[in-house]
């Protein structure tokens, strides 16, 4: 039994180290040096090359690195009946809730503006009302939507959440399918997407969408690149449809330079440090899922392939 | 029986609206048209000139507008006697709690740094810890402080507070007086100031205080400018020992043209403005606190004039 892992060059060896001390027997095979292809029972993995993992013949169970699944849903050979594992980790799910709470309260305290005065040396009262009046929207109430939604709540912020599937958070007014979208839409001042990304939310915010929010809504985007129009998104901010925007992920990231959204006065870049998953507790949950398989259990947090998330 | 009030004459049609709405039989006195002095019960005032209190013989309290009660003890000729009541208003606490937790998920999260790198057009990973591991402390555990501490420990910070006498929060590690005050900054990480302002804690945010900080701590105040000595944190700024701050409060303002301040790049500066009181909800204070009066109650709220907060 093997586990072969791939993850980014600078984070390997903080992953490496979680297995030896939580799992030191583990037989830990690196992506580049896999070993006898027999042996590979379980893959934790991001962003795998396509085509790879389906040379495992004897897989039991994929794993993803991050909350998305979408990096391995992508890939058309991904073979059918092994079971893929999303990251569910504390400090993945905290980490997104900080960043949306953080932003959340820049767009409802104008705080951007602010920041404008001071470059222009500029002391004006910009007066702002509390939370229970600002209406903020989640799109996604998944494990980080959801986290984040409540976190929200805790603020007294006025929140709603929509989803494909019908869902219910306490103190969250809760829509869902396409039939609820509009009037989720046509409620939410502050519009936040923490959707997964499938063939039905690629593309997801739009012109489309923008135009059914009330007019100077602001956008949070801490989800994928892929769910983003990004020429709507400039569009809709230079006609005041949007106020403002925090984009942390990008069609193509890094951003490439002399893309517009760089220097655009009312986006907001984060270089997709959002939220990233803590070696430790993920390897904890990746050896759980293990034990769990070994003794005929299906593994937690088992993606729906169907839905492809 | 009258109330004279005294505010700033952007925001006095607020609150003739929210008296005629909640006490319409109430003789309402504005401050530059008094009438008969000695009609004059009570007073709801903000910076009144020095000695004018003095002269309504007949004052049986005076209400702070704000949370703050330096700008009345600032007065040598405060009447004797009368009763001072502090501002106590759901809306001033939520929207200090909301400031304070917007800028210490900023320095947290380091999100000054991220905007300097888009201006750059640099999309460099920077990787933050979560709250659990940011250790935060909040100097004042009065009605604002306590709010804050709170929320911070909500989102699961490693929250401590200093006040002068002890105070107690749940999950909040509570030091107090001189003896407690090198221990409470030696740990503190994101400094968070909401004292009083009293001859015993004016100038208190100097370079002696800064020193006893861990190097590169960061600094928040929301209290009163004169709590700080602004050449100590420009200079505890380009020393490296502050590493960034965020004031909303100046020793002048609005802050003089110029000021070295504006264009620092590791201060972010907000107008006086993290959170005002609302006055339908102060009024309702104030309404409560005049019927305990006539009831031959003491007022609540009411403020400790040796200490002076």
């Amino acid at each position: 039994m093997a586990l072969i892992f791939r993850t980014d060059a600078a984070r390997a060896a903080a992953w490496g180290e979680a297995f030896k001390r939580q799992m030191p027997a583990l037989d830990l095979r690196m992506w580049d040096e896999p070993g006898e292809i027999a042996d590979i029972e379980f893959a934790l993995v991001w962003k795998p090359p396509r085509g790879v993992l389906r040379t495992f013949a004897n897989l039991k169970a994929i794993f993803s690195i991050g909350a998305g699944v979408d990096h391995l849903f992508s890939d058309p050979e991904l073979p059918e009946g092994v079971p893929v594992v999303r990251m569910v980790e504390p400090e993945l799910t905290r980490g997104m809730t900080e960043y949306i709470v953080l932003h959340v309260l820049r767009h409802h305290r104008r705080q951007r503006e602010m920041e404008a005065n001071q470059r222009a040396e500029k002391w004006e009262m910009i007066s702002v009302p509390t939370a229970p009046s600002r209406k903020v929207g989640v799109m996604g109430l998944g494990e980080l939507g959801g986290a984040a939604a409540l976190a929200l709540t805790a603020l007294e912020f006025d929140v709603a959440g929509w989803s494909r599937s019908p869902k219910e958070f306490p103190g969250v007014e809760c829509f869902h399918g396409d039939f609820g979208m509009d009037a989720f839409l046509a409620r939410t001042e502050i519009l936040i997407c923490l959707l997964p990304l499938t063939a039905e939310t690629e593309g997801i915010l739009n012109a489309e969408l923008f135009a059914k929010l009330p007019k100077g809504a602001s956008l949070i985007n801490a989800a994928r690149g892929g769910h983003q129009v990004e020429e709507d998104i400039l569009a809709a901010l230079d006609r005041g449809q949007l106020s403002e925007t925090t984009l942390d992920v990008f069609r193509e990231e890094p951003l490439p330079a002399g893309h517009p959204c760089w220097r655009h006065p009312r986006v907001t870049i984060t270089p997709h440090n959002a939220s990233l998953t803590d070696p430790d507790g993920a390897v904890r949950q990746v050896i759980e899922n293990i034990q769990r398989i070994r003794r005929g259990e299906p593994p937690s947090n088992i993606v729906d392939s169907k839905a492809g998330y």
